[in-house]
């Protein structure tokens, strides 16, 4: 059954988590509208309402998802005037981003290329095959559109609908573009050498991302090898020398390191442990500051 | 590969979890019984044992599944006299429900219009297309029905097979109808106005949802806009006003509200906030009672 | 759309836990280059860097899996010099093993049958059908082999490609055969009568599995509805009596019970409560010594 064409997927995120059937439903409402069409769970453990790691967590997707749509929910202003849309991208991978207009989805259509068209949605759901006649739905609250507005949407749009059924096309300079405060990039400090930057990201495994790159590490001259002495100004300030490696195992048990993560962007790490327990657990937006350490070159 | 006929499904519910292997192993059955049948999770995070909390998640899940058949497995009992069974329901949506005679799923055999069929599950489970050659299978022990008994069952089920070769037939009315303790509905309190109705569920986001529809609220004078005072008489006991609203982003920062669920039931809820945690944390089963607010009319 | 022919899956297992993305980006990875193939989570919560635990889980998975590849990643030393492997297995069930070679699949291979062939992956990844182009990707750390080697070769060889295009065959003797300290057989212990053997497996519902089989339990004089005294040398030191059972719900409230567990193997359990909390709280590897208990037969 394989061929060589893309199989257009739908791609999901939320902050539903699993405790609950949330994601259950919006899945079987994708099922029963584009039976056949591949569902592909990106996460629904976003923290409740945090559209900003949401918008964060489609980003660092982006660069592996194929044809489809994405199809994203972290709607803490359902029901209310905040509208819904769907954002048609340039470039390849997804060409739909559907949900709220929060601030979600704008950060991933640029990652993927830029915003071709966005379409605010109707009210009143799409139809579509499959459905089930639901009389009762009416007496149901307005604080599902996941499952009532978003999913149907999304089902319509990867079965190749034409977005003029969905909604009225809008400037997308009209679109919330951000969520929460903006991402501060990262920056030279003075005296310097020395970098500053915002904790982006914690994982699992407690390695931590900082909105930098390598090369802001190159230009401060803490090349691989090189010790930086990493501090978080807090309060409570809290501080570690660490080393710039490549992976994970270059690092001595107990040693904090710095690395280019998975995503292209600079990380604290430790060897098989918590680089955030090393550190006194930051949280995303801390400020990281980064200098050479004086003590020069690690020992070989 | 769309078409308009539905394409039956099989839709899973447990109390498994995900930190151990039991969800994928009967995924991986299911596959190799029923392959290309998708199966959808509708959750398997129900606490522990919790048979009650089962059968209303697939009660609350109901209205959203299309044909197919429902796989659910909170089985305290497994290997007991406990019956395994098969219940046919009236109606659309999911034709088959298959897991123990518990209670679990009377309920939303109900909610899909009714019992039409009960069959009683023979011990030898079905064997299938798919199936693997296990010799070693009957050293193991009797304790995982879902992976050995009800699975396969539902494999069969789903395919179409004639409920006639997993078991005999028997009186619906010899079903387990319901677990635990039968739900108290919401009744009018004296003296009043005043209604009292117990915690039927605390989702994710710390909503609480009660055993009670919007027209008690509409009953007791509460109307839209109106404030009540909701009170968990514990102990301890504890009490908040609330105002009723429609959606989430209709409260203030620090509000309670009282607004109609997106199953349809009353919920108590704050704007992206817990009110689980606004309410000293209330569990399910306590009883919560609101009456209107002597302070009247909430301000504009 | 069923036929008698079974359908190759791709089985994944990791670390990855699931509040990042990760285990969603390698879903993406594995439907672009193999459309079309059902991809079976057997679960993601191994606890982090835990090799030996995840070769636990993947073991008791096989008796349970069809045709096709299973995609593991427990990975600590990604990125250093451990090398990643195809594993073909002799037998049913699937027929390759893909991830690093650190212990994590060679009990797995064991239990399938035998290793019939091994070949070490080269590092640049596949190519394959429905690939994104992605020229920034380069730029991208050496961290996440799931998603850049492993899940690419998984896709190729469900897809039957020939493994000479992925490495080349090495000598199976020198694959890595297990991880962490090894696992110590049960024993009979003296002065007997008495077994001791090591915790393998605490399920989410308390369950203490033993690397113990029934028979040691019936070569002690330990039968069906028997009792023994199980204890926990620690320290600290934990003792209780237990009854040999069939099932759960043989026991009485607040009793311990030995059973037969789904995999076939010796558990500690009660009856809708955790016999972990029952006990103690022992951990994974902590030995427990079983014995006939003094007092003879349990009362009818």
């Amino acid at each position: 059954v394989q061929t060589d064409d893309p199989v257009p997927a739908v791609f999901f995120l939320s902050d539903f988590g699993t405790a609950d059937e949330f994601v259950g439903i919006v899945h079987s409402v994708l099922h029963s509208r584009a039976p056949g069409v591949p569902v592909i769970d990106l996460g629904h453990e976003v923290p409740p309402y945090d559209v900003a790691a949401g918008a964060s967590m489609l980003v660092r997707c982006a660069p592996y998802l194929s044809p489809g749509v994405v199809l994203a929910v972290v709607d803490p202003g359902v029901g209310s005037g905040r509208r819904g849309v769907a954002i048609e991208t340039i470039g390849t991978g997804p060409s739909w981003l559907v949900g709220p207009d929060n601030g979600l989805l704008v950060p991933m259509a640029r990652a993927l290329g830029g915003v071709q068209r966005a379409v605010v949605l109707r009210r009143s759901p799409p139809t579509g095959s499959g459905e089930r006649t639901e009389s009762a739905g009416e007496a149901r609250g307005r604080t599902f559109d996941g499952r009532d507005l978003f999913a149907p949407v999304a089902a319509r749009l990867v079965l190749g609908a034409p977005p003029e059924e969905l909604g009225d096309e809008v400037d997308p300079e009209t679109l919330v573009t951000a969520a929460g405060t903006a991402v501060i990039a990262a920056r030279d400090v003075t005296p310097g050498p020395g970098l500053e930057a915002p904790v982006t990201w914690i994982d699992r495994f407690g390695n931590i991302q900082i909105e930098a790159g390598p090369d802001m590490l190159d230009r401060i001259g803490v090349d691989r090898g090189s010790r930086a002495l990493v501090t978080l100004p807090g309060p409570p300030c809290r501080s570690a020398p660490a080393r710039r490696v490549d992976v994970f195992d270059d690092l001595d048990a107990g040693e904090l390191g710095l690395l280019v993560d998975s995503s292209g962007r600079l990380a604290l790490a430790c060897c098989r442990a918590s680089a955030a327990d090393h550190l006194g657990s930051p949280v995303v937006g801390e400020t990281v500051r980064i200098a050479p350490d004086e003590q020069g070159e690690a020992p070989a």
